[in-house]
């Protein structure tokens, strides 16, 4: 884990690849929400945009579709005025480490400035750190099912503006732990945040074997599992893990982990209700709940841009070696 | 028609939104060819650009393809100096009501400020208008067989170029008016700016049952409804018409309802032709006519971003409460 | 082809349209050297932008897929502050010459100042360039297997910065000549810049009949070919040439004409090896080679931009009649 610590830190330990939230430590943490809170205020500021990364070229790179995660780091560079090159490639034209690799040479070789890699295979974003030239920053927009840090982070974020802290604080994060990088990150994040407790609630199916080494207590019991917390984080079901026999129907489902009112109310009074979208209504999570006054989904996207901004801009004034 | 005039104005009667002919009156449509006047010399400037929309983010919503409309929208936009987030999204996947108001909260919620439209059921983009915040716009783009609103300002800003005013003045639009929400748009512009007459040509197949209610006068003889006009509109002709029965062959229609240099010799000597483009030559008109001295068809391209312009503008400038 | 050069060129002889390598000059292609030169250093500046095109509309239209020509053009325009409308569009809607003109007209009428155009035929670039308005430039991003001038001055400026002049040089062509538009742009610059001696080395199956008309000494044997050369150029192979029974398996491909550490030895001591990419390791050249102290593979990539700056800004500049 050292060598990972060592690729996301520059020598003095700033952020200079975004990666994973494993390797980060509290302090790390705390300035990219210090640093998002000040960049928060510009997205509902008259002219929407201030000129720190104007004519920095940030390189938009998924291997793997994503409308959301995809629009919101376009926002965010588009903001801090960068230029943008988005380029879509289909995982199969790079199916080899080989060629990966020809490919990120290539695009480094127009002189970018930083790379924003989705990709299915776990490790991806990691493995072209470790690769670019030292001015180039990597961030990860999510790998397989290893991290999304970025998400996790605008999670951080918005739990902090509604709670002020994390001392004290019970979060649950309910559903397909095995399969999410989403969870993966947010628990680390939780955790090095100094969370009370950190609960995950699913059907053994959809829990990792070795779960509670990720400092979680484990609940199958959703009632039992949502008594007191202050913050529910319900992940979306994929549909595939129905059809592949992992799970029953999609009212079975909504009736063992779905988030109805009744559910909620067993949580704390002032509990908050979040969701990474786009949300499965009637299957994870009901349409009563998603629209209701606890519900924190809307404000997670819009500070999903402050949290992008925040670490596009902190990954590029720490670049190793600026050109 | 009552809210949907409220829908489209602010408190003031200013525009807010723009998402059909309908509910505007002469004063309102008068002053968008006006203000459209205002940028129409910008895309011919050595420097095509004013600062108007510096910092504003105007999102591309188009759930139906269309080159043209999305590239004339796209540079009007990128003309006022506005961000432009482009997204293509599969009817398929937002087929409910409830999923596409999911996606269209969530894209609010990346603090955008406009959303322009393009979707196949009539009805979409004043069902988006009905749901966003109040600093949100909707420009109407297309939807289903309804409107095209800017299709028809840009056709009444080419003819007012050029005709100077429209009283007095003879207009037929002729070919498939039935799905045509080019047309809709026109006759009621048409009407509104003081057109002497609208005359539609089209065989009964194409036509709409209750279509003399829209204020036209119909004429199934193309040779009797040229005369002495002042503008021909040629509509585009839907191949996928012909296969479904609707109409005879290509060269059968071209005989009855296409514009040859014969019958164009029908109209007023100094009658200009329209066309919404992509042009079907030798189908709905012939190559020397779409070519000829009396063809606006490129104009009317060029004055479709200027009009665009003008309605981005004047829509941004008149939201209920600016951000 | 008095007819080209005069396409070319405006009545000053500046540079107007950028189509072909074929009908300039010396002192032009060393002028687009320069002018790229003064470019280079731009790319690696802080803010890697200057406002030479700011306002200007640069259309990208690619009527075949590349994702690497693509993103230097929009680089390029980029960093010259210019804006860009990128248009993909499917041979097919196009397949008649008729109606490509329909489509060339129409972006133009949105007012723009440039096409960059890729297409499957050989002479579309000449083609479009032939009927847009006088202050319209064209520029050829490749044309089925005629020419590729951007990516053949580039390869000179990646020369000319190592070799500092060409006289003297002995450059060797290797591979696919036959349905190489690189290789033809290529062999006409270095003749025209002042190569001693330029060698095509391939299979007579993938050379062209009157290969030795275009000025070039062939080599059927890699070994005799390679020897003393200054510069290994190597062509991409197309997978497709080994199934139409053109050609042998890879490994056999690779034997008689990949190059690899051992032949390259025969090449002069300070050779330098070139490839336009993207590279097939194993294929036509050895990781070993490709990845080495004389490959200039990525150095290629990085001066494309500096290249296409030069010829965007240099065409801008001399356009017929500004609007």
């Amino acid at each position: 884990m050292r060598e990972i610590e060592n690729l996301q830190l520059n020598a003095q330990g700033q952020l200079q690849h975004f990666l994973s939230i494993e390797g980060l430590d509290k302090a790390l943490l705390t300035e990219i929400l210090d640093t998002a809170e000040s960049f928060a205020g510009i997205s509902s500021q008259n002219v929407k945009k201030v000129p720190l990364l104007r004519g920095k070229t940030i390189v938009n790179l998924f291997f793997e579709n994503s409308t959301r995660t995809r629009a919101t780091f376009e926002l965010a560079a588009t903001r801090l005025s960068a230029d943008i090159l988005s380029m879509n490639i289909a995982t199969s034209a790079t199916s080899k480490g080989e060629s990966l690799l020809d490919t990120i040479h290539n695009i480094e070789a127009m002189q970018v400035d930083m790379f924003v890699v989705r990709h299915s295979l776990s490790g991806a974003a990691h493995f072209i750190a470790q690769h670019v030239a030292p001015h180039v920053s990597v961030i990860n927009a999510g790998d397989g099912q290893h991290e999304h840090p970025t998400q996790a982070m605008l999670d951080m974020f918005t739990i902090r503006r509604v709670k002020k802290q994390f001392t004290g604080l019970r979060v649950a994060i309910v559903g397909d732990i095995l399969h999410s990088r989403v969870a993966r990150s947010q628990i680390q994040a939780l955790n090095k945040l100094g969370a009370e407790e950190v609960r995950v609630i699913a059907p053994k199916t959809l829990l990792p074997t070795d779960v509670e080494s990720l400092g979680v207590s484990v609940y199958y019991d959703m009632e039992a599992g949502l008594k007191d917390v202050d913050v529910v984080i319900m992940l979306r079901l994929q549909k595939e893990r129905m059809s592949s026999a992992l799970l029953p129907s999609e009212s079975e489902y909504f009736k063992c982990y779905g988030l109805s009112e009744d559910k909620l109310k067993l949580a704390h009074k002032d509990a908050v209700v979040m969701h990474p979208g786009p949300i499965n209504r009637g299957v994870e999570i009901s349409s009563k709940v998603a629209d209701g006054t606890q519900s924190l989904i809307l404000q997670q996207v819009s500070n999903g841009i402050a949290v992008r901004m925040a670490v596009l801009s902190m990954t590029m004034q720490h670049r190793r070696e600026s050109i």
